[in-house]
């Protein structure tokens, strides 16, 4: 399959060691396909087009490895990273697998699983930097709770944000110049995560000592979970300067966790999605934190990822089409009105200007009764995204 | 019904004119009970032991009402707060009835729409004021979309601030002195949402001019709608130290706006939050955003009003159990585990403490093999709530 | 706009008088657009295309008209149907809007309220044979609960069961030859409605007195408000030989009930069900129960109405390029093992067979192996929805 | 603990050997406790006063047991059993965790896999018979799909009526005398299963060749999920004679599968499910369906499952209590209206009733008007269930 959608590394794919190497198991049943060595996951994602790919620390490292074993299976995977010139442009920690943070890691009512968190992370971080990592990502897989009897709400608060101000300090230490791209999730595998949406991360960044250090990692699957649009999610994060890392991936609101395909279930958010960050110039990888389903064989994990990245350039296309197709710009133009004098009064408050605001009279009924085109507007995005305005779009 | 569950006002529980007044229509059907005048709503909520009384403007003096008309409905209302005692500690605007805001205020792609909406905000400013109200709310009940093809989601954002800011300065200028709290939804009447979540104001609060005059008024069914644990985002609202207010209801999660009776579908989730807001002291109106069932006639009313207080002061004395229940608190110690060596490593990054604590030993099966006692803790809970443990505390 | 999407009556698409005739009244805000009239609607619908038009009772004559005034509005509205040749395929009663329906029609615990409901409907019954109705449609607005603890679930059930079997005698007794079709819904208006889904009320029809006579009225929006697969749940309804009708909308899933255009939302699922009822040759009306969103005006109202029509054309024509893809139907033939032998043990049950079964050796290690192809089939569905397959598929 | 709620094997409360033996492995993490022996479980299970315990073949027999081993296990088991004196009664197959099962078992599009199914649930029902089983349960955890491209939603439905018929006659011809109870659930291991909700398997019944044979068997948190009311649920499995056997557990709506502890989260509706129960009553065993969190060791699991028969009699008791509230009695009363005339005009479809409904003149506006008085009762039940009706009710 030759054709325009061929991902090329300019286009900054990446995929994460745990997503082309995921199994299969699930809470219901075993693995259905054996893991692939790490180097043989940079090779295949090299011949596909990927720009680079990402680890925690286990996905590479057996959390029992020796010193030396440690050292070999890195200095293996670096020369494979250089031989298949990928990137790893991010690392993150495993912090929910090992039964010690069966209660949470930084946020566990232990103090010496707290410690012990925090000793691994840094681990994790070195290792990061090894490998050339620029961004490290924090997911607390099991920081949350079934049961609020706990009593330890606020606490847990404060432990995560203790722990985020002394590892931002020790990377500074370092001079490893990492930037934190912090991941919300509203659930799963603990009954509710402690901050289940990129605003609340959003929210916390804003309690940090160095709060600038901190953005946000926002995941489609983990939004969509509580039924919220990603695309929203996501522009606030922009907005607020703080899209650092951003994961993609599919699913259907209010279940379990698929992290499915790109583009497997929700074109029409997922073109919205691709719109704004193209449009908005985000330069950051595009990174997929999705596995195949567990049906699939290794032929079938590779067909997953391509698809991930030809669905993404195919609604890049789309949203190209949709800037230069007239119709829809019309309808965009005729949606917005604009006022020179009204834009001078709120621009910036005055008690001049609250004063003019509050006497002028505005025709409200009016107002009301304006049809702004949404349906019209929204029709034709459907029709364009069936490819079934090409014809229109050239004329 | 006299007993130990009687509201009186030092408990600052505090009612909408709409919750009250609510008539019962609605997508499906029309209204089912009539609605009470202001003044008599005033009377009954002072009769039944509340604190105080909300509205938005159009609550008390229609959209279309004259200058002479309002003032004198104005005064009448003043009137009667006066006679019955009864506080006004929150004022907002009705941004959402009319169809001029029908595609938003503060975001509309009208730049008249906008204005507008900021001039009916500082009349309804200075109505809140005039009646003593010392919190202002923002909910932005149209700010949201359908169609994403409208392409204004960050200038929604920026028009949203632009509008926060100016407001902001007009309440310093004519030295109100309002604290602003900001009120997240995530649906519902529109299709999504700006600011869906707790966590969604929290981090666009920090992005404002003047952070500190905003905080949060969290609402029980809005983030109980997004299948969000409710008690956790007040959490972090008060971690923050942005509790500004409080809207208390109750909800199924993943469904229209139900604005149930408090604590008429979790019981739980309701002690835990009424736990949360007397141990740390949150000393503002306990603020019931509810209404009666559309089946309900004016006595189905009042029972509803009643009803909310009084679950609310059965929770609190539950609370007050809790901490008085050996069984329970020796679960609680035991749950937590403290290393007075570890916590001066963890405090505060130096560099010593990092090399210290990357080099200490720890066990990671022992830690990942303890077991925290957390089912027995619940079970204790749920027999607490149920009354079943009375014998026991006293004992 | 002239192209191949253009609907006809042949496509058998029909509205509701409610759909088209909704005035974005909703439970934050008043109407945004005039009603039109029943006539007026005729005419529309024609000039756009569609086969019919359906209605509630008191869609068209007012709930409290006089015998006199129904019988002039009915012939006009007949007169409107044979000016303009618009079929009325369908007919129900609206037993949600009254107060005196606000807790429940059939169900109420006022044995008045489900009398009046019984004659309401035998009336509405006259109306649509009246004007050519076959199929007759119940959908219980109101039949549901917020508190359980009226401990009516059983009886109301055999209320419902009692009513819709005196109708069903009803109507042969007085030769109407209705088919019935039942709607289920999750909530809303109601916290919880009885029949939640297409699933149970195929499992009701199967404990009334003529089930013949019963079949379902799946919506789209009804079964994704709970998060299922809606063409899974129209898929068991054909294999029931139950789907007597179909109302065709979109939806976000786990939110308030948003009758959306056609494909607004989820157009994955909407090419799913759009070829299902293709393939299996349902003949009946394809009814969009769906309104213009409440920002628009008529202009928007039409465009909305419109694009229903033109996306389900659109997806039907994808339908049959899916079946004309070669690389598709390569795919679904390779997924699929046969085997003749196999087949003839497991068709019929005997001792014979079972025991045969019960001694063969199956290598299920490598029937876990091999992949069925699912990843790249669904990115060839994608890529073909998005119309990025027709070069391939003409090839 | 010695107090009114202990459990003895009168109140017929089950336990699956998967639900005490799960060893708190999940998507994100290891397992975090050692499995028990199934003679262990057994003896634990008698100690704390349960009526039985059920299994599916793998939970006793791995897949790969030769004969031998299979009747050395079985023998040990029985013993256990026996000398226990614990009922085993309910059996099932586990379809779902080996990977030949990854795209289902009987709805696998591979003819093979069918068959293989069809074999193992044989050998399991044969299992369940030397055990004493008289229910078998059918859950099918990977009959659904992710990817409906694959085009056999109809046929997947007719594969499973196949398995059912043929096994149903299998029982008979064996003798077993089993009854079969039909478990649904909306999704979770697959995308979206193919009986999502208990009324779904209703409706599937109805189309089998022996539907007597069949009922259902629902499961507390898996109509939960898809955020319907269970208590509903089940009634309706009961007005259609179809509850066979019951899963209670405990979820949130809208999240992945959590098999929560009975009367973690919501009580309310626990309650009245028990009530419900208990008012119609059931005798079937009270099987929990339910696993301690993954945070706890094995003093956690025994918590748990005493935690799970204490709520469920707490709540027993709580219904008795309710049905002697003398005010609660009271407002049942005065919520229903019964019409002696009306009864005998609705009972029966007749002409003459028909004419005599159609003339009748109701009060349209009266019955509006009434209030019915749900807030007030909902409130004494909610007070009721916290315990602090007991004086009144006493009075």
């Amino acid at each position: 399959m030759t054709d325009d959608y061929q991902p090329r590394p300019a286009d900054k794919f990446t995929f994460g060691l745990w997503t082309v190497g995921q199994t299969g198991r699930d809470p219901f049943g075993e693995a259905t396909r054996p893991g692939f060595s790490a180097p043989y996951i940079v090779r295949k994602l090299a011949e596909l087009g990927a720009y680079g790919v990402n680890l925690h620390d286990n996905d590479l490292v057996p959390i029992d490895a020796t010193p030396q074993q440690r050292d070999r299976i890195v200095a293996e995977f670096k020369q494979a990273l250089s031989d298949h010139g990928l990137a790893l442009p991010m690392a993150t920690t495993n912090l929910f697998s090992d039964p010690a943070f069966k209660d949470g890691a930084f946020t566990s009512a232990d103090a010496r699983v707290r410690a012990y968190a925090l000793q691994k992370t840094m681990h994790s971080m070195d290792l990061g930097h090894e490998l050339g990592a620029q961004t490290y990502v924090f997911w607390g897989g099991r920081e949350g709770t079934e049961v609020d009897a706990s009593s330890k709400l606020l606490d847990a608060l404060a432990w995560f944000r203790d722990s985020l101000n002394f590892l931002a300090e020790y990377s500074q230490s370092q001079g490893y110049g990492y930037r934190f791209a912090l991941e919300p999730k509203p659930n799963e595998p603990r009954g509710d995560l402690f901050f289940p949406t990129a605003g609340s991360m959003l929210g916390f960044i804003a309690t940090l000592d160095q709060p600038d250090l901190f953005g946000v990692n926002p995941e489609f699957a983990h939004d969509t979970m509580a039924g919220l649009n990603f695309t929203h999610a996501v522009a606030q994060v922009i907005d607020a300067g703080k899209l650092f890392h951003i994961d993609l991936n599919d699913q259907k609101m209010g279940r379990f966790d698929q992290d499915l395909r790109f583009g497997a279930e929700n074109l029409k958010t997922c073109f919205f999605l691709v719109k704004l960050l193209e449009d908005t110039g985000y330069s950051g990888p595009r990174h997929f934190d999705a596995h195949a389903l567990r049906t699939e064989d290794e032929e079938g994990v590779w067909a997953f990822a391509r698809g991930c990245m030809r669905t993404y350039l195919m609604l890049k296309e789309k949203a190209r089409q949709f800037d230069e197709d007239p119709e829809i710009q019309a309808a965009l133009q005729a949606y917005r009105v604009d006022d020179e004098e009204l834009a001078r009064l709120t621009a910036k408050f005055s008690p001049e200007n609250a004063e003019a605001l509050k006497n002028r009279t505005f025709d409200r009924e009016a107002l009301g009764r304006r049809g702004p085109g949404l349906e019209q507007l929204d029709q034709l995005t459907v029709e364009l995204l069936l490819g079934l305005r090409g014809a229109v779009a050239r004329a």
